[in-house]
């Protein structure tokens, strides 16, 4: 019976970038059916043709497809599990193109959320395909650190040993895990989305030292050590600062959250009496330097699908954000993009009108309850 | 008569920092009787002991003061101007300290204002002494840059061809630059102190690059080139937009001004097609590093008495200023202090209430007229 439901699984991997490319070669190499979808299939020409993506570093071997395609429909066909693994500002475009092929039972894992992101998932298919009953799971962050490094070949730099996870409703978290736990045993509980969006320490270590050091990035192509010289005691003041603002919000939803420093205690056993100190703690973090260049990802993606939600949820809480809000007018600027106008708001979320009790609530049940009964 | 206007002038000089001993220095060179105060008298012991202030660098010899006091009723007794060269944040204090003793007919000139330290000194001195009509000039920036070399000793690094000033009233400028023009030729007539305030080229220079360099001043001491390496494109980027907040409020006004990138034309000669290649063609640019550290008056000063009076005007004429307030709040938290709360506001200008050409005209006139009639 075990091993039944270990070979049984169908997954449908959604994206050939880095992620898509580790996740979709590992769940294959441990014997899973998987389809792999990417927009534009002459990225992945390569895997089409030889028919697997192969694994170096951590764990080395070949995952074998079972189909390569950019037809969305034919992708997640029979899937048990939808891995969503796209950057999250890509999270509104596949929810819309996903919504009206997608089957009850099947699961969506968004791979990671960011800030909302199954919130925003949820909202968009309910709008398009309001009978489907989706389960839509949130983790809160990547199973590997990888990348790519020619098609069809990614390196896989480590895998982390405990990713949380939780549905949206959060009354399927366990249902979910148990049907992924022999395959990803990575996955750990916890309470609702609201953890996973709120505990998103991207949000916090990506745009903020690459915005305060953008000078840096530019004049020196990125040639410092990211978290060891860009964040120096002044910086770090600025990032707790956003930090505590995070907190305060995801305080005032019940959201069970810890603080950067906390996170880098439980996660990589780094301690210190400063943030800098509990940085420099960090082995890993003394070989990343900074992005070569501001046209980053730690901007591009974390500033409207981190920041955005976390202070548009704020400003639904009548909690102030000065900080955080700072941080998004200046990326605004640097990209010469309306970061805030394109961003994740507590509407993509489907939860404009609500309560924090409402919100609450949705996240556990999946329905929304106000006075006059059941509205969706 | 020419000789003897020269010959005259009694000078007293508030602040015996780098502003204070440099223009003291020169104008007792110069032949002129001047009066030295300082707050602390044991700051300025050494020029009290041996009667004078040498200077070396592009002017050479010393000026003799004829008093040198903590007593600002002796400093300023008998003056026909008051030269104040002291940081604008402590501009405020002068202002309460002075406006007891001041006499009808002496010329308090603030070298410089940086942006409404005229409106706000002569309000302070309004509501104290109302009766006393004194003429305060501002100077958009200082005559010299200059630096104390020892107590007693300033090199004199460069004097400015031209320097622009304005009287509150307006319609008092000239008459301050024929007493002062054989002694200072290098002031020029400007429309109004709002032409001065608003040229403040400082609180875009200053504060902004030494904000946006913050983890890289803390982490390299400063040594980088701070105009050079640290004003990046996307550094350049934000100082514009920080530059055309600063350009509307200033039109609003029907303030006389010009860009930052316009200034470095008329100031330096250096064009280019964009700041940052304009800022290269500044030879003296070259030479300038980074502040050693964040606990600079590029911040402490520029930003309060600077970005804090623009925004504030933007806040009181709604004119948005998003990247202004960001770097206001971003200092706040980097030196822990409420900048917005303690900076210069219209209210501190004496403005509050007062439509467009209501200031317009009390700049010219010194008078408020109101549809009541002159209220001040």
């Amino acid at each position: 019976m075990l091993e039944k439901q270990r070979k049984n699984l169908n997954f449908a991997v959604i994206g050939g970038g880095h992620g898509g490319q580790g996740i979709a070669a590992y769940l294959a190499y441990l014997g899973h059916k998987v389809n792999l979808y990417n927009r534009t299939i002459t990225k992945v020409e390569k895997i089409l043709e030889q028919g697997f993506i192969e694994m170096e570093g951590c764990i080395s071997g070949k995952g074998y497809m079972n189909l390569v395609t950019d037809s969305i429909e034919h992708a997640i066909s029979g899937a048990d599990v939808i891995m969503v693994a796209v950057p999250a500002s890509a999270h509104k475009y596949i929810a819309n193109l996903i919504a009206p092929y997608v089957a009850a039972g099947q699961y969506i894992v968004l791979n990671p959320g960011r800030t909302g992101g199954a919130l925003e998932f949820k909202n968009i298919i309910r709008n398009i395909n309001p009978g489907k009953n989706v389960c839509i799971v949130e983790a809160q962050t990547l199973l590997f650190a990888c990348r790519v490094v020619e098609e069809g070949k990614v390196a896989i730099l480590s895998k982390k040993n405990e990713v949380k996870v939780a549905a949206l409703p959060a009354i399927r978290t366990m249902e979910f895990i148990s049907v992924i736990n022999h395959t990803i045993p990575e996955f750990v509980k916890t309470n609702s989305v609201l953890d996973t969006s709120f505990n998103n320490i991207g949000a916090i270590l990506h745009p903020i030292p690459t915005i305060l050091n953008c000078g840096r990035i530019e004049n020196t192509k990125g040639d410092f050590l990211y978290y060891i010289d860009g964040i120096t005691p002044t910086v770090a003041k600025i990032i707790e600062e956003v930090d505590y603002e995070r907190m305060q919000i995801a305080d005032a939803l019940g959201a069970e959250v810890v603080s950067l420093r906390e996170w880098l205690g439980s996660t990589y056993g780094a301690y210190g009496n400063t943030l800098c100190e509990a940085l420099s703690n960090v082995k890993g973090y003394w070989g990343i330097k900074a992005p070569a260049s501001l046209d980053t990802r730690y901007i591009f993606e974390d500033v409207p699908q981190s920041l955005v939600p976390i202070a548009d949820m704020g400003q639904y809480l009548e909690i102030e954000t000065p900080t955080i809000n700072s941080m998004i007018h200046l990326a605004s600027v640097i990209h010469n993009k309306d970061y805030y106008g394109i961003g994740r708001t507590v509407a993509d979320m489907g939860l404009d009108g609500l309560s924090i009790d409402e919100i609450k609530s949705y996240v556990v049940s999946g329905e929304i309850y106000t006075s006059g009964g059941v509205v969706a």
